[in-house]
């Protein structure tokens, strides 16, 4: 931690920081500059840092405190150095196989999510996605069927033979959704619902958690670090758009996240090109771009007649759109020395 | 709703679109521009707008489709001239007076915050407020006493003659926290946690909705719009601060957001200055400004002793801090034809 | 200078570190912590501070290297306590008296530019703002009347006694728009425009500077810094909305800006509430706002017609509507110890 | 043009806006629904519709005025289906080769330039990029060169045979840097710069038009139009990151503008991933990214010893990282049917 005294600070107000400081049991090395003086704490743990950069923040005499540790840990590439493989279903995400996870935005019907999954299965895709639970802006939208979307997901899954990835947003439904899913999704919107991520932080199956519309890096991480504590260490993160002033798009899709997430952490990360740009002709080149940039995964809405969906029809792919997705990304995937399954 | 077609859509396509609106059950009104032609269709229900919209731009030839009214009803000032007035304890918010709401970010131990209530119910201050389940972006930070803290404020509340507000942040807690709060906080963080808004929804108590950092105003109405159609009438909007690319402020306190809610809708609104600027030494005018742009209630942090706070103490008033700031504000508000109790 | 050593950082990196430092003459102050090193330099000048960061961010075993002081020094109240007073015309902004600049968007004709004059010149207002050169997003939109309009204001200013204010774009008119104008405005998308800034540095006419709808509080007082450095002391900051992710304003006024520029820098800072929302209704709410936040003045469009100006009718006021504005803001003024000319 | 007119406006108000419309010369098309009128104008002209848009938005019984057609119109791809191809010296931008433009941020001395670009010319870059003319955030900052800067980078370019790219920033620099540079590169804080707009649109050199940090995709293109109604029609865009809350990196690059731009406009666009993210370590996955992603270019910082450069050194590539991404990019280029020369 470091305290940046303000300019002509007296010697008692530098005492006062310091003795702070030695009272809460840390370590003191002040520097004397010039103009200012500046102090370093060492030693101070997380559990503690937040509280005392505010309150040293709150004396007048204090410019600013600085953090200077990365505000997680056991996420952290730093004491991890290799990144971690999560399998899912009879698929490895992690590792050198790219993985694509696509299906409708909403599960439907029985009939017409079979034929999607079936037209998915055929092309190679091993992971079905579906949202049996929709968080939805309007509170007139379609909210999802709920638990019989589960079983839907459910049982075309294994009619086809793909592990299934859907949304838990109400923490009282996690050990349900655990039934049902192989893959527990957190929305964006649930990024920060502690208790939800205290939940899955105690549930058997790994946990595909977005980012929040508003999320730092670092506050992505975070979250992820509160699953982790829970004890479930199966987290995959996935960069889906941020919200910016820009409006052509529903979300800026942040692609530097991938190799940034990369660089700060060992969890494996995938990508939401079709909420990322809300616009499924803007689909194509994002996925392609998410392979180069190294993302490990992409998850991709596809439903047989976009034109009639339920929900997001703008932003999903028909079944020969995704082909073509396929087609355009496999020598991408080994231009960059990956192979997408 | 406003479906633009594509420069050189053929009259097939046009055709497509007229039809598909006329199937669904509306008015078609296409008008032929020199370039290009635009359809209007009328009659379009709020439950399938944002379905119809999504599926009609998915169709290569169609530019865009724009929704054209609200996608909020009953929260709307359209229908509803007078603004809401909510009762909370013996003051009533959205009236003529300004209601003042302070309290310690946190509940620490009965004596503190029996300290604090004591002093502000002295200056007059009627609403307690002071966080039990406290929402953390870091999972090391303290979270709050919990139940011990909800009935410490209950008993502060009822030793000192105050009515009390706290968050809650867990569907499961709803009804538990209404039988010590008098009123319900939806943080930022949760203003789109759809389970907690169908909660609260069905409680009796009134809610304050703060607005969700990322969300634009139509989506926090649409938020308040969920609570209401759960048959809970009693909505207080906050204005907290948004995401921007700052980062001398915590938040960038959006004041504008008072008079275009007061033009929206009829809900009342306050606003919480201590989250919004994340520096003590801003909120004293920052609550003279929401005051000035017609406030009607305010939400301030406010601890004996911040530089010693468990949270947040960046941002919490002394209690002398605190008077300076009433002492302030009383004049402004009877500037603007207000009072402030 | 606060550098951070990456985790595992070995003793020759460590070094290599400092030596840098030291060969570049300033001082090194390490501090091992437990798990990495953190090395203080002091004494490194401003000139040098961007590039030195840079190069030591490039080193892999270095996390980050952070700034510590203030990027800019005589604008700052750091060094001058009080805020500087700014004569125009007759009246003076920064003291105790609120500034009302008041006219049209731009120039139209004589008649309508004495038209708005004379009724606000009646109403107390002593300067009169209005553009000649206005920057346009659109090619296609009127650019402005250019030296014709500017002679239209200086006449107009002339027969009724007011001091103008006006905008200038382009170094190469400087010169020029000093002979018709008091104070000279730089633009938002001005802000960074940095020949511009030494240009109207050489000035011999106080300077309007807007704030860059991205900019943050550094990097507009780092602006003004430019205009200081050319000579010129007499700037006056002016807040005028930022580029946020809100659609329904047409900028996010940052009214929080006022008291924060107080903290910072003993310039005077006025408010733009016309642009910061684009929407006349917003417009008393937020004058109102700003005085009561601490504005040293403000800056309002106003036109007899707004529903047939050439530009900006959206935000303009009528006369009227102007006058209602006055009346509503000389109590808001007194309540914090001002009074509005 | 569509005006929204508020629930509840009378007859008489339809009909004053009717009139309106018609006394403008335009279409009158009202759509009556059931809780409101919609007007649709037609034949609206570009350059009266953002005054007339705001006219309408002034009067009270308007909910809001909705511009329907591409504030663009040269630059649109609608009327202009195929890409432009722009010629740079010996190479063509737009077509199906991907052109590597690189070099130092800021050209510091003839040797170190010269060094750089026989190290890229032998890589086979054929465009080299330096700034004599250096936009800086602080008036303490290195500004570069100026004319020196100019010489020299025309003399190594002619000496290894490579085409010469340089920031102008003045208008009345234009003239003068035509005579040195193949490219003239109007950087991210000019984008608005409306008078340097306009002369570069009367130069007869390439326009490389960075992207405002704060600019929507529709006022970028809007710029193009400006440089292209001054008669220069060869404008290639940079996509050169936006301005967001992330602060991990510099700035958000956002990769979707490309296929977006793709979409709207027949302008080559090219990416540089060195400012948009701000981070050296990043700068190779987002190239291969901004390849996949459809670019017809990149931009990119490249050093003799980045941790010694007067510049923007954390973002710089040595010879050997820049030399990496060439080979990693080749088969990236060929994975999508390009060439990288």
């Amino acid at each position: 931690m470091i305290v940046v005294m303000s300019i002509g600070a007296s010697p008692e107000q530098i005492k006062d920081v310091e003795n702070r400081i030695l009272e809460w049991g840390y370590g003191v090395h002040p520097i004397y500059g010039a103009e200012r003086t500046v102090i370093g704490a060492v030693g101070v743990p997380e559990a503690d840092k937040a509280r005392y950069l505010a309150q040293l923040e709150r004396l007048p005499y204090v410019e600013k405190a600085i953090a200077i540790v990365r505000p997680y840990k056991f996420v952290s590439r730093e004491l991890h150095r290799e990144t971690t493989r999560i399998r899912i279903g009879d698929v490895e995400i992690g590792g050198t196989d790219i993985v694509m996870m696509a299906g409708p935005c909403t599960i439907e019907t029985y009939e017409l999510t079979l034929e999607t999954a079936r037209a998915l299965r055929e092309m190679g895709v091993r992971v079905l996605r579906g949202g049996a639970y929709k968080p939805c802006t309007s509170p007139y939208s379609f909210p999802g069927l709920g638990i019989e979307g589960l079983k839907i997901l459910r049982n075309v899954g294994d009619a086809v033979g793909m592990a299934v990835v859907t949304e838990v947003m109400d923490p009282r439904n996690v050990e349900m959704v655990c039934e049902y899913a192989d893959v527990l999704q957190i929305g964006t919107r649930n990024m920060q619902n502690y208790d939800l991520l205290r939940e899955v932080g105690k549930a058997r199956r790994p946990v595909l958690l977005k980012r929040g519309m508003w999320a730092k890096l670092e506050e992505w991480l975070q979250a992820a670090e509160y699953v982790f504590l829970g004890g479930n260490h199966d987290v995959i993160l996935c960069e889906r758009g941020i919200r910016t002033f820009e409006t052509y798009t529903r979300n800026t899709l942040d692609l530097s996240a991938v190799p940034a997430v990369r660089e700060l952490s060992h969890l494996p990360i995938v990508v939401d090109p079709s909420h990322g740009t809300g616009r499924w002709s803007l689909v194509p080149a994002m996925t392609r771009a998410a392979i180069a940039a190294g993302a490990d995964g992409l998850l991709i809405e596809v439903h047989p007649e976009p034109d009639k969906a339920m929900k997001d029809g703008a932003q999903s792919m028909t079944h020969a759109g995704f082909a073509d997705i396929l087609q355009q990304c496999r020598p991408v995937a080994e231009a960059v020395g990956r192979r997408l399954v």
